[in-house]
């Protein structure tokens, strides 16, 4: 029996970052980039007006006032998207629209508010500040510079940020694709009647959405059967089609635990086999060829805790995220709990701050297949092995599932 | 100019909670539950081995230990998924493995890693405890209960529960679909080349993800022209098509802002225009029967931050949604920032957390175009519009865009 940190320790010394993808823009949401990305060009493009107003020489304005205005020629209008090859010279202006080209001659633009326009001359009642209400080329971003590095997360003001450099295509790494298989004589799919002995099978389901949120592709398959054929057949085609092969149930000390037989029988490489952890005790962890297989717990709560601690990160890391793990907190117990020293425990809890500082309680019962003890929890709280007793008011380590709601 | 309040106020007022769909249960991950959802079994339906172990009379195994184990007849063999009809009577025992119902009779299981077996006779090395090592029927949940309230948030953990319960479809809010329309004649497409005056489309791209995020379902339409007849055509096919529409840009002082003049020509009902602000002064809203139209303004900047503080919130109570806006947190700001009284700014900013508590950081220079600001941003920190001037150490209000790297 091993223990959690190595146990997670050899799991991501095995994983390997997946490869490039090229995908359109829109399409690369949520995932991070596979490549440095430089600009080609300045962003804004070209010295542009940020107001609606007229185009002058500052030096023509001096003096101006609401009693005593200047007065300007009117040479043209130059709406956003327009270039005008008209110079401004002194005495003259270019009512100009917000976005356009500040014209050839101009230094600086006074808003259309501070202005009376009458026929060809224009009334400014305010002195104009050298480069005032100018947005100069490349004051976001200039020519070659590197926007964006290699593992930058994507979001939308990042597509945002790649869609004015023009870049409709980037790079990502390819989402792992995450065959799914529940085993057991027991389960029966979610739309059937439930027959005496039975349950459903949950598991499927939790962890498809678990992959979802993860990032990579799910691929649910059916169930298999607490037998060799069924279980061989099963594992076979999940590999075929998978980068990981997520398996519950199965692992355990049960006569009917055949998935270890059946990957024994096809020389997958067991990399471990029990972690001196509650809940999630039996969870088992193998390479073969390019790929890593997961058999977790049957157990429901187990299941998702394993996913977490364990898949989780792995994923993140072949997805080439720079941030694997959840947001860890330091937060106070709110109950005396007793527990054998020897497995670290993870406890479901509910997690609310309170003054800047966390306070986390237990979701209720926290048998390992309670699934509502899951349901009620923002948090999974690491209680170490070596302790026998947490006190109320002692500090735990907290891994955030979600932002407590009253954040 | 009405106050950031005031705005957000009228938006909610008006937007309706969606009608009610009903989807596959894996469709409804990261939706919130239209319905109180009720048990109609127990879970687990019957009480059954939480251990690969024997089942047993708890009283026969008085005294047993390693030097004296106790000895029972093996009556059978019982894996997951079957049912028994044999009764364990005084003397007798049935090997059982995790999640097989318990036989009549037995009120514990022992251990496997506890029992030796030989033939047809166990020795047991251990007293068992009544009850131990079985899972009560209904422990989880019980037949009747109400398991969830409306408006419970879907994660994995609710979808597998769900799934326990055979909810194989389950109701939600309807996601409402969004048009964006970015208006200018300055934008080209992200494919195209640069013309002179020319900047790329990038508002379609990040309210897409924006829209994305956020739940609904985005309809990106093409660009619209500075002139009434592109903007009439495209503001109507928006509006067929969906639920709320949001355009960029044309709505400021420009002679050639024409949103507001086709939805003035449409009868659209103009709820506020101008909003006391920095960025987003001019943002619009109307009311259109049952539809709503938010005119966001074209700036990159102001676009991204006026969907995050009113379209999104807008969409969250729409889909029915009891937590509608970003996490808030207290921080200490690190500049010294001097503003005019009168409007409140979103400034965009860096959090990160020391010893519990919240620091922010501005995110470099903040004009309404420099998408860069909130590229680098996780936060939007709140400044009243009164203050004239925040100082290194004073404490602001941030609205949480991401959880801070370091959390």
């Amino acid at each position: 029996m091993i223990k959690p940190d190595e146990a997670l320790r050899i799991i991501l010394e095995e994983v390997k970052i997946q490869p490039i993808k090229e995908v359109n823009l829109m399409d690369s949401l949520g995932y991070v980039l596979a490549e440095d990305v430089f600009s080609d060009i300045n962003i804004p493009p070209f010295n542009n007006s940020a107001m609606d107003g007229f185009a002058v020489i500052a030096s023509d304005t001096v003096g101006a006032s609401n009693n005593f205005p200047c007065k300007l020629k009117v040479l043209g209008d130059l709406a956003a998207g327009n270039v005008s090859d008209i110079e401004i010279v002194s005495g003259s202006t270019l009512k100009i629209m917000t976005g356009a080209p500040v014209p050839q001659g101009a230094d600086s633009v006074i808003k259309k508010e501070d202005t009376t326009l009458s026929g060809e001359e224009v009334s400014i009642y305010c002195e104009a500040k050298k480069g005032g209400n100018i947005r100069l080329a490349g004051e976001d971003i200039a020519e070659g510079e590197r926007v964006f590095t290699i593992s930058t997360p994507l979001r939308p003001q990042e597509i945002g940020l790649l869609a004015s450099l023009g870049k409709s295509k980037v790079k990502i790494f390819k989402p792992p694709r995450v065959a799914i298989l529940s085993t057991g004589d027991e389960l029966v799919e979610i739309d059937k009647p439930l027959s005496p002995g039975k349950i459903r099978n949950s598991n499927t389901y939790s962890l498809t959405a678990q992959v979802i949120l993860s990032g990579a592709k799910p691929i649910p398959l059916e169930i298999a059967r607490d037998n060799m054929d069924s279980t061989r057949k099963l594992i076979q085609k999940g590999l075929e089609v998978s980068d990981i092969l997520l398996t519950t149930g199965g692992v355990s000390m049960g006569d009917y635990d055949v998935v270890k037989d059946v990957l024994d029988d096809l020389d997958a490489e067991l990399k471990f086999w029990k972690v001196a952890q509650k809940p999630g005790m039996p969870l088992a962890f193998w390479c073969f060829g390019e790929k890593i297989i997961f058999g977790l717990p049957g157990n429901p709560v187990s299941t998702m805790i394993c996913f977490d601690e364990y898949v989780r990160p792995a994923i993140s890391k072949m997805m080439g995220r720079k941030h694997i793990f959840r947001p860890e907190v330091d937060a106070v117990f709110e109950h005396d709990l007793k527990k054998k020293p020897g497995r670290t425990f993870f406890v479901r809890v509910k997690v609310r701050t309170e003054n800047g500082k966390y306070y986390v309680s237990l979701t209720g019962p926290q048998g390992s297949g309670i699934l509502k003890s899951m349901s009620l929890a923002n948090g999974i709280a690491i209680i170490p092995a070596e302790k026998t007793l947490v006190k109320t008011g002692d500090e735990v380590n907290v891994h955030l599932i979600d932002l407590p709601e009253d954040h």
